[in-house]
């Protein structure tokens, strides 16, 4: 990483953990303001809005709010002018949007547990056995948590809407926010389609990380916050084409740490992407260079990917990997990619404060960790 | 119904029949806009914006739409003025909220068909057997069900940001627009607990009525549309009441048509609705009555509701709602509904031409069919 330390480190830091606790203050704020009209019509609507406030709350790292917020500071945005407060908001509603990705993901992926706790779906499955009520239990946990999905997108298009920005700037924040929110469904669609399909090819696996990360998680966020700020076309256009660079970047480093991985620095037990045959650009590549120059490792990979394998077969799977140069490979395209992205920031006209931020975050997202 | 024959009926239905071209044409030019650019992202993304494209289109009734924009007209909006397309895209927009409800309603309530066509899950599971894809059709339809709800949802919102309203007018309509997608899912979380938990009383499923169907379907799009025509608020309370009334009644018609209703006029199985156990408040009022006159029957509708019945028994049950008089007690609280919300209506200052056209679709909405 050519950011290194910094002197404006320091600043940059402190920065980001006051915004992390205005991010938090924002967000309960709305909650309790939704909260109460919603509990009127019933204490089953109170159980689904204190779900999702507790899901909202009690975790997450705010990544696309900080994004927002800091391509908003590095286009001109004033922390401390009159528009500040609106801009948060608009921003904290990313987290909404955020919730119903991973409430449906989780569904979607018949995910048991999201941030150590059991996922929505999981919990009122778990509620209707206790009670125990008529009907299949999975399928109501599924069905509640559908709504709670529901009810998260709409409550973060209710934020914007009530955030409180200039009307000029909520009609420039407007068509970002729409490109966004179909460009993470899209990505969703790619995935299970991919998936159902058997599609093994690294241009598919690539343009899922385009749209359900890059796009997603660091492109639009720091879009939306210059168009907040009403940047510049070529800002713009920096921002992009870093969000998209280190956004894909950011996730191949996530897919080498769901096989490489430390547990006890990741969090997720060691090789699981591997036993749950998540179809990344990594597995693509390896597929693509086994497949012309060893069909043997080629016939392993495919039969062991998506099995209960055990550590040792790990270990083995890990090690055809890297022999093939899959692994390299993918280092060398993260590398790229991180360059190509910190360059676009280079030569942008982002402010020196934003750009050491984004620099810094870029590093977080994209290093070997472990 | 007191609205009989009117002067103003025949013009009243040719606008009806204009306005349902003019959606039609605005929710066409709508999808041509956004299917572009997600057709960019691949073809399965194209797929799925198809598949709501078609779900919208080809069907439905308008209902909430034709409420918010009489809503409108009535508070002195300008069919002719310059805001009236604006207004029209945010009625229009409506019915995207709609396609959401309904998608995902259908994966939650297991439907097959809609509209005469098979449920976007149906479909989608049907697809991914048809092309023998790797791992569960039902669960991949499924999926792919609530990422194209979710889309319905997010374009519902983005359209409504994108048609145009003046500022003052955005600000006006995006509490109630906010308050209504709440009431809708809360509606729809308190049916799915309600049918879990076999809460039997009356009141459960008026409150059931009342957010899932009379706020969402005519109080709240009235709402809006006052909102969009800045309504003074004598005139907003009173669309209020008129369309929590007529909204409940109509859902008490349509659950006797459910059970009593002519096959032929209402394109259901008779007597589906006993098959199927739905609590409504006819059977909450049945079970009410019979749980202290004639415990036999409250023990012979237990056992039989939700259950395969044959046209034998359906036509015993029958006999036994109205022996109890639970029609008749039905039928009563839709007349005192419709009394009291055409009253309100008729108290207010709503343009004739409007109250005519409301006092039409509450007949319509209300009114005993075969």
């Amino acid at each position: 990483m050519s950011a290194g330390p910094s002197t404006t480190a320091r600043p940059a830091r402190a920065a980001a953990a006051g915004l992390l606790t205005e991010l938090q203050r924002t967000l309960t704020e709305y909650f309790a303001e939704r909260s109460a009209a919603a509990a009127d019509m019933g204490p089953v609507v109170a159980e689904a809005t204190g779900a999702l406030e507790q899901f909202v709350l009690r975790g997450g790292k705010r990544t696309r709010p900080a994004f927002a917020w800091t391509g908003w500071l590095g286009a001109g945005g004033d922390p401390d002018g009159p528009d500040a407060p609106a801009v948060l908001r608009a921003c904290a509603a990313l987290e909404l949007v955020q919730a119903c990705a991973l409430v449906h993901d989780d569904i979607i992926d018949s995910s048991r547990t999201r941030r150590g706790f059991p996922t929505v779906h999981v919990e009122f499955e778990q509620r209707h056995r206790d009670a125990a009520w008529s009907g299949d239990a999975a399928h109501y946990g599924a069905a509640f948590a559908i709504l709670v999905g529901d009810l998260a997108l709409a409550w973060a298009d209710d934020m914007v809407a009530a955030a409180g920005l200039d009307p000029a700037a909520a009609a420039r924040f407007a068509p970002v926010w729409a490109a966004m929110r179909t460009e993470v469904l899209g990505g969703q669609l790619l995935d299970i389609h991919g998936e159902a399909g058997g599609d093994e090819s690294v241009e598919a696996a690539l343009r899922i990380n385009r749209y359900k990360t890059a796009a997603y998680t660091i492109e639009r966020p720091l879009h939306l916050g210059a168009a907040l700020a009403d940047a510049d076309p070529e800002l713009i256009a920096a921002y992009r084409t870093f969000g998209t660079d280190i956004g894909i970047a950011f996730q191949l480093r996530d897919d080498l740490l769901g096989v490489f991985g430390d547990p006890a620095v990741t969090g997720k037990p060691s090789g699981d992407d591997l036993r749950e045959g998540k179809r990344t650009v990594l597995i693509a590549e390896a597929l693509r260079r086994a497949d012309t120059t060893d069909p043997a490792a080629a016939a392993r990979l495919r039969a062991a990917l998506g099995t209960d394998l055990s550590e040792s077969e790990v270990t083995e799977l890990r090690a055809i990997l890297t022999g093939l140069g899959a692994v390299d490979a993918v280092e060398a395209r993260i590398t790229a990619l991180t360059e190509s992205g910190l360059a676009a920031l280079a030569g942008s006209t982002t402010t020196p404060r934003a750009a050491a931020a984004l620099r810094e975050m870029a590093a977080a997202a994209t290093a070997r960790v472990a």
